[in-house]
């Protein structure tokens, strides 16, 4: 036990079902050709919950049902249901049924109201989910329910990511032990037209709804959506957040801080498992942007940046093209001023002050040799900073990409 | 002649010199390891002129001392010095003196002031340009001045370009014939940096300067800004419009719009050389974008699309993947409703109203084994076109930009 007041964070082994009270479970329903496709995340009792969409505007089924059970609930759930093979996206009104069949079938299985249940899908667009290969799984998924089983579901939503991404934390909060952990699925688009982000965490704290979703929102901002792999955003990207106070200890905002701070550790490392994982990645590459006008600012730069293409592949090169990141932070729309710009390779000054270093290049070079790279650029125009996470780009991602949806 | 009032445009086969009154010439000054590196187009009397500039903030030093000159001769030039193989950015205070010193040198050759020569560099970022390598070859540049040498010109300009880009246009005002022609380079990186887009389009036109910028920026807004090979704009990216009157022909507001027309016309055959020579490009892809609510979300949506990865790998293997540009479209932030949206590649519907026609996939699929291919996205949400172009995404574009800069 903590001495009382001491705020402590440490990074576990784990998943969705490391908190108390949560129970997991991963089935074959026969929507993808082999392996897991379903799978199921309760909580004993009920939690505050919380969720964050995809902005995109062509909004698959399962994230138009799931806004509205959140809205109905207040914010309240006990389960989530998750199929991969299938993302139910531009499905129209059949589609709507089969999602909220989901929720339905699942609420009677579990005990709850439909609006306690929330729903995501991966995997295809355009083609149709069989809501009978759904239900006629679910009793399994039910069955298999255990706090054992976390990784059975992380491995049920999968689709062509190469590894799973689980995560979990313990944290303290007044001399007193609770767990935050998560699992998530990233966009390997080996079969082309897969490209969904989903997102689930959980943690047996109890957290006031209001509070919950301002901390979900605050920690996506820093990880999830911090990352990209080609700039694409899905038709069903959403991470949901769940808080059922098992563990006993409560969050208010004395306790919030450190709340965020295990909630941001688990969600940016499934977030940096996600870029791992995308398609044809060899690399992480760490963008950071300083010296920007305001954070929004250095955000723009450093997404502009992780999106361009002449960078991502200089990089997969081992090519230390400064010039190509002064280009892109300039074209970005973000202040910047030349004559106080830098660039810097992880420790090499390649640009500082209106002048090119280039023979510190072959430094550089072999720097960059590294599977984790750091890139940073400072706009000299001002004092903010951010910092976002990308891979390389890679021949593998065309190759993957180009092929035919056979 | 033509009958007096009858407007015609004839498209030509030439470039800048077609025009009357201009010349130019391409000679080697040693700045590229080998071939023509220094274009040098001169108008025999003075011109009015206009250009079109980045937008990128990191400008070289050649777009600076354009833009001035510009401004300090309210608008009239006689001739414009380029070289490639060099870009002369992010050079400081040096790459300043050097610009100033090619147009200084230009202009005691041909007997005009300073504020008359225009000058643009394209080539390699943040390495020196040797100004005692254009100086020395200026002579020869001036000696070769010639109608017959705008091809030579349009080969200096080059960088890794898989081919020249001229292209010329008649039009008739008033019964009277008058010309535009223009050579462009473009954007084929496969020395990594190197990443301009240039254009010089010349007339024998007389067109007072205000009328003159207005038309480019017309003729430029639907033509090379309508293009995009990865997305990125470049430090040093400018087109130039000379106007000298040597036809004899004047437009005013009457003429005006038969002379955009052409110019549109002669800019647009340069911009799709530009995509076709994009690095790695096997296809030619026009994306047009209609059912917006305005012609700037249509735009929006459209350069969205020509910018997408995933669009631009599944055209690469001729894969007919209606969902990514559905979901791009959601994604790019102009109004868009899914449920009256619609995606047609080249003559075939593959989603409308909501529902997919996955059935059509096979024939969308063999339309796409063709060089020059068009993707059309209705958004769904009101009556605004808009129409860009972009090429394919291929594993040798990766390859290209991937290796070192040696």
């Amino acid at each position: 036990m903590m001495a009382s007041g001491v705020q402590t964070l440490e990074t576990l082994a784990g998943g969705v079902t490391t908190p108390q009270g949560f129970r997991a479970s991963g089935v074959s329903a026969g929507i993808k050709a082999r392996g897991l496709d379903l799978a199921l995340l309760v909580s004993d009792r009920l939690a505050t919950a919380a969720g964050v969409f995809t902005t995109n505007r062509a909004q698959a089924a399962p994230v138009v049902v799931s806004r509205d059970h959140l809205t109905r609930s207040a914010g309240m759930a006990r389960a989530i249901i998750v199929n991969s093979g299938c993302a139910n996206a531009c499905t129209g009104e059949e589609g709507a049924q089969t999602a909220r069949g989901m929720a339905a079938a699942t609420a009677q299985l579990v005990g709850c109201g439909i609006e306690h249940v929330l729903v995501a899908s991966t995997g295809v667009i355009g083609v149709s989910l069989s809501f009978d290969k759904v239900r006629n799984a679910l009793p399994a998924a039910i069955g298999g329910l255990s706090s054992a089983n976390g990784s059975a579901a992380a491995q049920a939503i999968m689709t062509t990511d190469p590894f799973p991404k689980e995560a979990a934390a313990r944290l303290t909060i007044g001399g007193r032990e609770a767990t935050v952990g998560g699992m998530a699925k990233g966009s390997g688009m080996i079969e082309p037209m897969m490209a969904t982000m989903l997102g689930f965490v959980t943690t047996d704290l109890a957290v006031p709804q209001p509070l919950l979703a301002r901390a979900l929102r605050e920690a996506v901002d820093d990880t999830f959506n911090a990352i990209s792999v080609d700039g694409e955003c899905s038709t069903n990207d959403c991470v949901f957040l769940l808080a059922n106070g098992a563990s006993g200890v409560s969050v208010d905002e004395a306790g919030y801080g450190s709340f965020v701070e295990a909630l941001r550790t688990v969600c940016l490392r499934l977030a940096l498992g996600i870029v791992r994982g995308g398609e044809g990645a060899t690399k992480l590459i760490t963008v950071r942007v300083t010296g920007a006008v305001s954070g929004a600012d250095a955000r723009r730069a450093a997404k502009a940046i992780a999106n361009s293409p002449l960078v991502k592949t200089a990089v997969h090169g081992g090519d230390p093209n400064w010039g190509r990141l002064i280009a892109v932070a300039g074209r970005s729309g973000s202040e910047f001023n030349l004559s106080r710009a830098a660039v810097t390779i992880g420790p090499v000054v390649l640009f500082k002050d209106g002048r090119p270093h280039d023979e510190e290049a072959p430094e550089a070079a072999s720097y960059l040799q590294a599977t984790d790279v750091s890139l940073t650029v400072d706009l000299g125009a001002g004092t903010a900073s951010s910092t976002v996470w990308t891979c390389d780009l890679s021949a593998e991602y065309v190759r993957i990409n180009a092929e035919y949806r056979t």
